[in-house]
């Protein structure tokens, strides 16, 4: 039976890229490609597709909200794979406007427009930003736009795919730009990778942050190095947060199932949000 | 002289409402309307204005994102004062659209539609939803538009301003929802409160966030409890954070300055953003 895949589309999509990178050489699989972000986690959910791959981090421009939320807030399907790529942005143009002497708009997910925002600032001042839910879904507007001064901020696969012409590339404000897609889904997937992670999700006995320090502790004694530690509102009072903390669990799963129970013996709620294979492209 | 105020516009924000609350009573002030909160924080921190008076969390929706970069990335002006205010929103028409059976589209800030996402969700599924700068803004769009069937939501105060019925009101995922706003500028404010707050940016010697454990110990040490901790992204690598931490300080001036040297000892870099008075408004 082939797996049901779903990412953000339209095709080209960073997202795209992480999914085939997942799954390529794996049984053969259907893809899915959703408006946002949110519907593809909402079909992971209601198991209208097996794996959702989402993004969940960007070097530049921080947490990916969404994700996030969804993570602690409203699913409960496990992630069983991370996948990080580099992340490089081309500013395009259809071949007809490709010489224009001004343009009017850009189109761009408001993630990418953060991460270029100091080359935007310094030489696109007055450009009208036009937030859309993905890079390829900027190139695809420009693209059925011939005869409108507007501009694209997208990844270097959908110049090819929608036909248009590179104004200007690498204008990330960090070269090292990067972003972890996470795989959500119920059933392991086989991801070769020396590197194991594992994440959870903790709050604290009448929201006391003083026990992040018994934690801590916790973690230090099991020799756990925390790779990442986030702080996420409860969504019920003001000062009530929860802590996303990601663990290198390479060689230590015995180790992460004591530090399990240890933690909840301090009272606190903890949710073990998945131990998986981390790949990273460079 | 005049004390130059600025927040975000146009009238009728709650951003107006914190800076109201804040200043009234004091020497008389002018008061300067933004587009954007980004363009009010870059106007404190050019002089161009004395106070800006920007949200930085709300109970539901989670941190004010802008905010909390500008403060940690972007600016040294330090923060003055903390005003806590109770939110609720209002489902707004022009007065010749408040019978339509079915409306198109909402107006709403980013925040306000995610704090109100439950009820909208439910009842008004199909409506599109256009983010805008302010909830005030989505009412002065509304009222703009008498022909056409469209929804604001915003504040009961922009009800009246920009003459508007009211289709449904209290429709926040939650009654006990609050935003907490802050006045950064360079001399102290009047603003009486038996409680006193301070916040402190913190890095970790080579990220490593176990130290967090040595700065929670120090804090504990000196009866400081930690009213907040929230990871910001470094954006320079995946993993690298700062934690902003907000301590009640309130007659625990001396005991700080000591608890400042004590986590810059440990190696951890520390910024003190402000140690101010906090009004809480039931």
């Amino acid at each position: 039976m082939k797996r049901r895949i779903g990412y953000l589309g339209p095709a080209g999509t960073f997202s795209e890229q992480a999914a085939k990178a997942v799954f390529t050489g794996n049984a053969s699989s259907d893809c899915n490609l959703y408006g946002t972000i949110q519907e593809c986690l909402f079909a992971v959910k209601n198991k209208s597709i097996d794996y959702a791959v989402v993004p969940i981090e960007n070097s530049i421009g921080g947490a990916v909200d969404i994700t996030l939320d969804w993570l602690v807030h409203e699913i409960k399907v496990p992630i069983q794979g991370e996948m990080q790529l580099p992340i490089s942005y081309e500013l395009l143009a259809h071949s007809q406007q490709v010489n224009t002497a001004s343009y009017g708009a850009i189109y761009g997910h408001p993630q990418a427009l953060k991460q270029c925002n100091h080359y935007l600032g310094t030489n696109y001042k007055n450009l009208e930003q036009e937030p859309v839910e993905s890079s390829a879904m900027a190139a695809q507007i420009v693209a059925e736009k011939p005869d409108q001064p507007v501009l694209a901020l997208a990844n270097r696969r959908t110049r090819q795919l929608y036909d248009l012409s590179t104004v200007d590339k690498k204008i990330e404000n960090n070269a090292e730009n990067r972003t972890r897609f996470i795989v959500l889904g119920n059933e392991a997937i086989d991801l070769p990778s020396e590197k194991m992670k594992s994440t959870m999700v903790v709050s604290f006995p009448e929201n006391d942050l003083m026990v992040l320090r018994s934690v801590l502790e916790v973690l230090e004694m099991a020799g756990l190095k925390p790779l990442k530690m986030e702080s996420i509102p409860m969504k019920r009072k003001l000062g009530e947060y929860v802590f996303i903390i990601d663990l290198d669990t390479t060689e230590k799963g015995a180790a992460f199932n004591q530090v399990c129970d240890d933690i909840r013996a301090l009272n606190c709620g903890l949710r073990h949000l998945g131990s998986y294979p981390l790949k990273i492209v460079k």
